[in-house]
């Protein structure tokens, strides 16, 4: 018998209705011979609502406490499930996230999971039961406290426990057809994939692809669980994330895109902004200090470019980017710094976005990164920075251009596909 | 230094403001020299919202998963008010039934405490910290899971902790200024009790006050843990409940009510209907066996009343009261046992009301049973049934006469107070 870890987010139980469905869903899993553990977020906006209900009451929320009023958020949504299920005739049993023995570190509010002891869980499927699992939360290990683990908590609770369980697969069952070759939003030709490399997934999801957190990706490598991406309204099959193709995912389109498999997809994001620190003395030591203030910050940066120094004057430009949010704290350390440093002068933009190539088959074809500045070229957007690893190149352009980008480097590898597919799209909840 | 249990329940923190209200008399507590544990009950409405979710995926929800569901509620108040009071410069940390060691049975919805091992809670209030502990909730013994304690959970919750901890006292915060000699939407001159014991406090709840359920103010007797119910809204002095009057309810009205505490209050009760057994053979066993049907039905019968039997006809006419909501399963329990029993009819009647007078004096003195009735008879007011207790005397009357009746009775023995009262009244939650 196969036992299949199962996630549904918030988007799929937001109501009584969506419960119901999943349930159904749930029951056929378990009807085709499987064990079944199904991880479940909170429905709908009722994070949102407790966070509103904790800022009425406190400006900046305890973290302990905030843990706690969250997690009922997920009580809530797991208990209705396991009614619905029950009431469908089968068995069923929930577990918040110390029940099912998720541990955690004792970081509030973004807790990293540090071991899964799934006992009760083992004996509930092992019972017969199909086992809900409160995701997103966990207990700490010193001092037994509630946890959260943050955005994406509830996929990596899924695979976790996928891991602990040694599942054959996990399905992560959100509100889109699956990964697609560039946001179905932008690009009306985007073609669902069937099968991506974990190490090409992890690329996507840092360049701004948000189906699947990098977090989660990270932790399914780690651990060899093959991740099966699909929409909790269509029953189709989505998008398998593993280390080899499986057999399932040897469709006719699969065996064409085989072929061609040189490029994953097109990732773009636009929630990052450019810090340009102007005339840097070009000295051993002031780039070093430069980013050294930027880290004492805690602030992640992601592109860096210098520019060649200008021969006359002895000094360069240093770009960088970071997310948007946190553009304040970077320009307060970098003004801090600027009397020991000496530059001339900051500039803060944050009207670019960043377009990325996404494909292992990269790394043997050189005629890869000409191709994608043609593409852009043909389409008249302007490059401002660019960086690279094996497996991707990634590009900043100006914010507006970010469509007619998307759209002309994902003609040119030929990833449109023949129709447009109708897909939903929309934020996977937590 | 004074250990308190602090009890709020669902009206006092129904909403942001009501918590930060709550939040401010806790630690007001606090500044006072008390080591304070609060427990809360779920805000307003929620548990009747999270019951109509249930509903709506499943028409008889599971027990377990209800209890599950429904403990959500608590997790929701008691972490916003811990918010709520470190917001206020105080530390707080806020605790599940489990990890405040309520231990239950496994009875789900309406399970029993067992045993309290309040570990936690005594290292944080030694630690300095304001404990907050969800009410109505426990975790069994048996299976580790998730139980809730029924009606009155909160309040049940709430003196079991204070006899595990052995604290001095147990605030019952409500929406009502404490236990009034009758209840004031009926008797507008009703006094507020500054005293009274356990034995006339089980009375009146047995005979539908509302303020404090029969089954708290019994382990609170049993452990001897002195109650004091007063209001969360105007912080005065309330009812307090013990063995003994406290120095502090010796107030000038106090002083005048120990000359006449004949009698504590009346009580009145419309949640029953009465059952009447016609012609029912009188002889040995027949009584015993329509007992016997609706106690296998398992219902709870309240006042019993048997007519002299009719010499010419031998047979005779058994009455019961019981809970309104019981009414179907008790008829339907003895249509089955008729052709057995060999009655000719049964009557149902859901228009009657209970009216009770409750006082320790009673004991010593004859003459309050004919003042009592002269009281009934003057206000024309007609008596279907009487039962008595030590402590006790009651009658069924027409569910119209309740209001005449109950005021006839509070005028007759003394306890219309001098002025009308201001209170606040309603529902107290769970």
């Amino acid at each position: 018998m196969s036992l299949v870890v199962q996630k549904y987010g918030g988007s799929s139980v937001a109501d009584a209705e969506g419960i119901k469905r999943v349930a159904k869903r749930i029951v056929e899993a378990k009807k085709n011979g499987n064990q079944v553990v199904a991880v479940v977020s909170a429905m709908g906006d009722t994070t949102d609502e407790l966070i509103d209900l904790a800022e009425q009451v406190s400006p900046i929320p305890a973290g302990r406490e905030l843990d706690m009023l969250l997690t009922a958020g997920e009580r809530i949504s797991m208990a209705l499930l396991a009614m619905a299920i029950k009431n469908l005739g089968h068995e069923a049993q929930s577990f918040t996230g110390s029940q099912a023995g998720v541990i955690t570190d004792s970081v509030h509010n973004k807790a990293r999971i540090i071991d899964v002891t799934p006992g009760r869980i083992r004996t509930s499927v092992d019972e017969g039961n199909i086992a809900i699992v409160a995701g997103f939360q966990g207990v700490s290990q010193d001092s037994k406290d509630i946890t959260t683990l943050g955005r994406g908590g509830s996929d990596t609770t899924a695979v976790a426990l996928a891991a602990a369980l040694d599942a054959d697969v996990c399905e992560i069952y959100t509100d889109v057809d699956g990964v697609f070759t560039a946001d179905p939003r932008v690009v009306k030709k985007a073609r669902k994939i069937d099968w991506i490399s974990f190490e090409d997934m992890l690329e996507l999801a840092a360049s701004g692809s948000k189906v699947l957190l990098h977090r989660c990706v990270e932790y399914a490598r780690r651990y060899n669980i093959p991740i099966h991406v699909r929409s909790s309204f269509s029953g189709l099959p989505g998008t398998w994330v593993s280390n080899e193709r499986p057999q399932s995912a040897q469709s006719a389109q699969g065996a064409e895109q085989v072929e061609h498999a040189l490029i994953s997809g097109v990732a773009h994001d636009v929630s990052e902004a450019k810090v340009t620190v102007v005339g840097v003395p070009d000295k051993p030591g002031e780039a070093a200090s430069i980013f050294r203030a930027v880290a004492d910050a805690e602030i992640n940066i992601d592109m860096v470019v210098q520019n060649v120094s200008a021969a006359s004057t002895g000094l360069t430009d240093i770009s960088f980017t970071l997310p948007k949010a946190e553009g304040k704290k970077a320009t307060a350390a970098l003004e801090k710094i600027k009397p020991a440093v000496g530059y001339d002068s900051l500039r803060y933009d944050d009207q670019i976005a960043k377009i990325s190539l996404v494909g292992a088959g990269m790394k043997t074809n050189p005629g890869v990164t000409a191709q994608f500045f043609e593409a852009l070229s043909d389409a008249g957007v302007n490059i401002e920075l660019i960086s690279t690893s094996e497996i991707r190149i990634s590009v900043v352009t100006r914010a507006d251009d970010v469509k007619e980008a998307v759209q002309a480097v994902h003609t040119s590898f030929g990833l449109d596909s023949d129709s447009e597919e109708a897909v939903v799209y929309g934020g996977t909840g937590r």
